[in-house]
């Protein structure tokens, strides 16, 4: 089986993955917003750690209706943009496409198949250092892994060919049984550092390097874990340590939100928090530290905007 | 009876309060730092909401031990250099001398009697906007209530006296029968505003438009009142909403931590966190929120300082 990729959101997640599908062959077509006549006249470059490449010609295009039919759609934007997605990939679907959300967060494919009835759904986690640093040109600083987990997918058979092809391409990628399982896993690293590099304009190290906060992102670690206990996901609390040894060892790191901060891009809040709270809390359990990280960072993204 | 007073820590507090008094014809002595020189050649300057005044000659001391013996010490400096209270108040005690922490937070009068075995002590809140502009020179915005309570007065003759001294100067005050009360009630508006400001670099009133912090606003409270009630310290959950709402009126404030912060002063992290969090889980009662916003507080601390 041969399968036909398609890239939604070719920045530091679409340009790094997808240009490393096609770099070992495979065919993939892209959909670029402002990039696009850069990329046509130009092409992709990616400097990775594993090495550089470029790739001259790209399936690239500009507008949704003008790309194929897709079998599988890697869906890789930001999810501050998902109210566009039914429009987006609407047109690059045949009815056994499956459309996987590389995003963060909580209760992504529930919105996706609510607006979309019917649509055959995997998500995926990216444990990657990657960002885009100019129109086409991506940089991967390190890692890189891949979590694919079932949402609705009848057929595991195409999952497993694209966990394949991204070994073949070099990806390390993992087929998960359990995709609310690793979703949460995720957010038990991403809520706290998230969040407290943002509110507390700062990297991982000094969070690190400080007692107080170190302690105040376990606390958030195991509050996250309790959460998703409460909904059924057995994660374990040792998990929290493990995260912030890991995390000590990491080079002086800004997660994605706040580079989104930063560059007074929209936050990932509504995925990220909101809907983790929620769930929690519909499980009857409330995450009081992480409400309250949620809205300093409403409070933050409101004023952050303004100006 | 007429008490001789003495001022430690002549600034925002000290210059006003002890300032009315001289104004009214009671004996003050200032003890100064940086501006003894100034306030010697040139007075103290108070510009009041209330009517600006000059005073000319000024009781001005540089070093604790030139200070005369005093009947009550208004001590107004901030808790941050509370160390040195002991070696700086001595010389001025005589045996029924009583000393007024007229200072945020709590465990203050617990300290300082642990330090100076014996010592007569009472607590002081005052309810107002006041800031040092200039050396001796200070503005005083809005407000100026004073609540005096006694922590081991013997006599409370002298409270009384006090008070009415600041009454007749023109200065709203009142003995409080439960200093405990006082200090608890007045944490429940300092807790909220002094770190939320800080964390999120804000205004009080910014905090009160949006309504995520609104509600986190309210939530602190909630918590410290429960803290507070852990402790025996009747206080009404009403008393949120109440001050919420009057918070809604002020004018746009920054309060004093927020101030320190501003200026890369030490802030005082330790009498109105760190202490009221200790003695409500001494008590049996987490303070989940305010131990965030202490821990938060600690780290914004550790890295202003270095910079």
């Amino acid at each position: 089986m041969t399968i036909r990729y398609g890239v939604i959101g070719t920045g530091a997640l679409g340009g790094f993955y997808g240009g490393m599908l096609a770099k070992a062959g495979q065919e993939v077509h892209f959909l670029f917003r402002s990039d696009f006549e850069h990329v046509r006249k130009h092409g992709l470059q990616v400097d990775s750690v594993n090495g550089d490449f470029h790739l001259a010609e790209v399936n690239a295009y500009h507008n949704p209706p003008e790309m194929p039919l897709c079998d599988v759609v890697l869906v890789c934007m930001k999810t501050t943009g998902n109210h566009h997605l039914p429009e987006m990939i609407k047109p690059m679907l045949h009815p056994k496409s499956v459309v996987v959300l590389l995003q963060n967060g909580l209760g992504l494919e529930e919105d996706l198949s609510a607006q979309l009835p019917g649509v055959v759904l995997a998500g995926g986690l990216a444990f990657i250092c990657s960002n885009k640093i100019g129109p086409g040109h991506i940089h991967h600083l390190d890692y890189g892994k891949l979590i694919i987990g079932s949402y609705n997918v009848p057929d595991q058979g195409i999952l497993e060919q694209l966990v394949s092809d991204f070994q073949l391409a070099g990806i390390h990628s993992e087929l998960s049984p359990d995709l609310k399982f690793a979703r949460w896993q995720k957010l038990v690293w991403n809520i706290p550092f998230n969040g407290m590099t943002v509110v507390l304009n700062t990297t991982t190290d000094r969070l690190m390097a400080n007692e107080q906060t170190r302690e105040l992102s376990k606390e958030l670690m195991l509050e996250v874990i309790h959460g998703a206990n409460a909904c059924g996901v057995p994660l374990k609390e040792s998990l929290a340590q493990q995260m912030i040894d890991m995390t000590i060892k990491m080079k002086p790191y800004a997660p994605s939100m706040k580079l989104d901060y930063d560059h007074r891009r929209a936050m990932e809040i509504e995925y990220i928090y909101s809907k983790p709270i929620q769930t929690a809390l519909d499980a009857g359990f409330v995450m009081t530290k992480v409400s309250m990280l949620e809205k300093q960072l409403r409070f933050i993204q409101a004023h952050r905007l303004d100006k």
